[in-house]
């Protein structure tokens, strides 16, 4: 889906999202804060697994992905001017990919291209290292809200 | 459920949370910046009915708990500084409640003392007004998460 180019400048801006998944069972909501990048149809979200005292696909928001695709990430700042407010919520199909299960193409090349960008916005992965695991969101609704136009 | 006093200083300093709300039929999860008060043991979001161009009653976060009371709360800062990276997610049973529709006792009087509260925390309410209808989360379960820890 396209996204418009306002709330795409909005996205790009912003260096912190909040991650929203859910189980099936019970439809309990489980929410984290992740860095991420957005490639102008699909969002990136990395896995640092090495950070993680659990492995990586027992994490919640990986299983939770994994029974049920439906997320919503959320993009925001707070300020104390509150005409200032304003957010964009994308909700999308999740997946969690492995780089090196991709077996090439077109897949292949956006996750790499995703990987140079995430070390490109996030310095800090060049001491910390960026995993194989990452979580591909396909945008399916966009909300936008701006205090300034209520 | 108690909270610990180090994760309760930690709630308490942050000006802005997210809630996480998800319908039932789809687990399909729905993401807000909040803002909200803490009285030791419930959570308070107002829900400001004068900046929506829809019905309070028709909000896709009130609809959501009307049928499903699981959400998730997040309370986290970044900071350029990933060692300093700190969250806390509180999963919980929201409702949805109405100062006039409270009929007096232990209730009415937390919903009065939180009202107070969120006019102190947030003095931006002295211009705004802060409406009747509040959505209360009752913790069921806190996990705390900091970088340096691993």
């Amino acid at each position: 889906m396209d996204i418009n180019p306002t709330i795409e400048k909005f996205i790009e801006k912003a260096r912190v999202a909040r991650l929203a998944t859910a189980d099936i069972k019970s439809s309990k909501p489980h929410l984290v804060p992740v860095v991420f990048v957005f490639d102008g149809s699909r969002f990136y979200i990395p896995i640092d697994k090495k950070k993680k005292t659990i492995k990586s696909e027992k994490l919640k928001r990986v299983v939770n992905i994994n029974e049920n695709p439906n997320v919503a990430l959320l993009i925001d700042e707070y300020d104390e001017d509150w005409t200032k407010l304003a957010f964009v919520m994308i909700q999308g199909k999740a997946s969690v990919v492995y780089h090196q299960l991709q077996r090439g193409g077109e897949e292949k090349a956006q996750l790499y291209d995703a990987h140079e960008k995430l070390i490109i916005k996030y310095p800090q992965y060049q001491t910390t290292g960026l995993d194989e695991m990452c979580i591909v969101i396909e945008p399916v609704k966009v909300t936008s809200w701006e205090n300034s136009q209520s």
